[in-house]
């Protein structure tokens, strides 16, 4: 099992948001992926008070910190980055697209804080929030359907900031042995005779059809145990065949 | 702008969900990375009625397909896909993380309608609906915090296809059609009752011998062609042990 990169340096930033669920299941996301410090800019009253984790994030969210202004909240970064569904607007920000941006946010959590920021569920990051930000990090949604519910834009953000600084340690699962030749062998000489004696194959082309059988058996490639249980049925059947013939 | 790729053959396939707002809410993520087609397996009646579509995504919901069994949700499709949070159980079946899986997904849904299945929030897929299944797609979470909230998961599965498919088109070679669903239910149908007339099946254990087959074809990774062939094959003997008889 493949544990995520740690994201020690990384703080999320939840700015103004209204709904006390959506903070809890940022704060799943956030867990799930290893990213384990929030940091929330005047949520809403209620909103805080009524937050409730997502399974399994309690700590988490008990542990975050609360500040009265983004400045506040991200001074103690080097790097600060705003998310955006990318309207129109802000066209004074260098826009990078998570697949980019997020290895460039990997670079620098290596010698220092990161923030990343996310508005509220209404109106997203204002201006004022923006002028905070080094640059824009777009999450590349389709055109005609922009707006991402707030804890999912979390969850992919921290997904991809988790795998940008993976290095897969390579195959999940070692894959079982090959089925040897032999085996095929005797395999396909066990499926010849039982369509021989079903009449699939007629004796005049017996040879070109061992020949196609074996091809076959070749593109399945398979393993040397379902070779074994597949040769095992192959004979019963035969077996049966011979006996009723 | 960047719109991501054209996810038209993929299929998310959402089995025996309980919470409404969970169906509601992974529409939502489907849309939002073009993900459009989403089919129901026997929802709990109450998820299924008061499914609530999340923020534009009216249209997606409205169209969702719902099926009584994974069996025939998955039936027009190559290739079928469980998500997995990576328990300890089921190491029958291959496992390939995110970032891997999603290439392979993509390059069979340039020829073909591949299924990915999400189960339940409590209890996830059983082995029922993984027999069904040619591989496990693993997210790779913290080992300490596994559990995703399900539409999260769709969020982050449906991100990671739209974006492996940005990459420019490699430079495989085209392979050939995969087998459908429908055509290895008909083989796993025929080999069995073969099995069963030459006695290699005991009639009391035929529902997990049934299983058991359906994994083993999967694993051979048919193509369409040879799909048909073998399935003349075993109808052909088939025959002359029913004839026989």
């Amino acid at each position: 099992m493949r544990n995520p990169a740690n994201l020690g340096n990384l703080r999320i930033v939840l700015v103004r948001t209204r709904n006390p669920l959506n903070i809890g299941a940022a704060a799943r996301a956030m867990s799930n992926f290893g990213a384990l410090s929030l940091r929330l800019v005047t949520p809403y009253e209620k909103a805080f008070r009524e937050a409730v984790s997502g399974v399994g994030a309690e700590e988490l969210l008990a542990a975050a910190d609360q500040f009265g202004t983004v400045e506040e909240a991200v001074r103690d970064c080097s790097l600060v980055v705003g998310t955006t569904a990318i309207g129109n607007r802000d066209l004074q920000h260098e826009l990078r697209w998570l697949q980019d941006g997020a290895k460039e946010i990997g670079r620098k959590l290596v010698t220092g804080r990161v923030a990343v920021l996310f508005g509220s569920e209404k109106t997203g990051l204002s201006n004022r929030d923006l002028s905070h930000c080094h640059w824009l990090l777009g999450i590349p949604t389709r055109e005609e359907h922009r707006s991402m519910n707030l804890a999912q834009a979390v969850a992919v953000v921290v997904y991809e900031l988790s795998r940008a600084r993976e290095r897969p340690p390579g195959k999940s699962r070692a894959s079982p042995p090959d089925a040897d030749m032999e085996t095929l062998g005797r395999l396909s000489a066990a499926l010849r005779e039982s369509l021989a004696l079903s009449g699939y194959i007629h004796p005049r082309s017996a040879a070109s059809a061992e020949e196609k059988l074996r091809r076959m058996l070749l593109r399945f490639d398979l393993n040397a145990a379902d070779a074994e249980v597949l040769l095992g049925m192959v004979r019963k059947i035969l077996w049966k065949l011979h006996a009723a013939d």
